[in-house]
């Protein structure tokens, strides 16, 4: 790995039931420049959890003020109850190793990030049709169909988000939608923006030479 | 290949010396869906030549008849000699069946199309640095050092033009080379903006739903 290099921030999205943990989860074993987020949450820690590996934990006072410190690139509240947030300091000490940062975060949490950090790449992992997500959904059949039939009316929301991702990669087979990510990343590190020091370097070698 | 789809514009430039005919050659034998764009010249055909095949031959006033009636995306002039020309219904003829549409052209070209087809991708192939050019433009032994001193000065205006370009592609390795054009494609093809079928037809099924 070139840790030299800054790395990118990746924000990762898509509806409950298009798979999108497990193309990351792949994704993240295949591409070894990528690191996935640490979120920041106040729920409790679950049998097994380690601290800094699955979340940082922490309470709702000591969330708050991490808030009012601004310490957040993006956090949510879940109904009312639990905080889920992105430390900033994690993030950017990532990528400043040479890691490429990925969040997996909601639509609202993506909106923010594209405001915060305009250099972030936006991936949307989509279903091949609304209609193959819907059989997803209830083809799980761990829920019930009111839990099911709430998922999906908020799927159908978050895909009109859509338009404001820079990519779109559809879940129709899991490994095409990994190296499809895998190639996203590889032609993202080739971006004109993202190669300010080759770029300063033929300059200087071209000011040598006028 | 999906003929369905429309394929899009790639525009490869680089300067002499870089590797970029290398490049070019060995990516579209490997991406199934790209094709070279055959340009028009005014140059007389060589032995082996095929009309449609190599080049579109035309004689100069046939050539200034084809300006004049804009059937060129670009053309350029060389040293008041021969005209070069990419035309435009061949280009989109072969991206209306699907195919993506390779034009190895300078940035004098590159810049153009860019006016006329915001929606191309530009990829400039750049040395690994400017004194390994120089030692390849050297290294080939075949020309007198007042042309590859006149290449050199050339390659140093181009290199001027690589913050207009989309993506940088080092050519240290050229099987690597290749390999991030091929990726750059893949990840250009889930562009937001190259989707509208998809996004239209997620529409379709959002409105129904509401």
């Amino acid at each position: 790995m070139n840790v030299t290099r800054k790395g990118m921030l990746i924000v990762v999205s898509g509806p409950s039931g298009v798979g999108k943990g497990t193309v990351v989860h792949a994704f993240l074993e295949r591409y070894q420049t990528a690191r996935l987020s640490v979120s920041v949450t106040t729920r409790a820690r679950r049998e097994g959890e380690i601290e800094g590996v699955n979340y940082f934990f922490r309470t709702v006072p000591e969330f708050e003020k991490m808030i009012e410190r601004g310490e957040f690139l993006e956090y949510m509240r879940v109904y009312g109850m639990n905080y889920y947030g992105t430390l900033r300091s994690h993030v950017f000490e990532s990528m400043e190793n040479g890691y490429d940062v990925v969040l997996e975060i909601d639509v609202n949490g993506a909106m923010r990030i594209k405001e915060v950090c305009p250099e972030a790449v936006l991936i949307f992992i989509a279903p091949p049709s609304m209609s193959d997500l819907k059989t997803r959904l209830y083809g799980r059949g761990t829920e019930t169909d009111d839990v099911i039939e709430r998922r999906y009316r908020e799927a159908y929301v978050e895909m009109g988000y859509l338009r404001s991702y820079d990519y779109v990669v559809v879940n129709d087979v899991v490994d095409k939608a990994v190296d499809t990510m895998c190639h996203i990343l590889d032609a993202e590190r080739c971006r004109i923006a993202r190669n300010e020091d080759l770029l300063n370097s033929i300059d200087e070698e071209i000011k040598k030479y006028d």
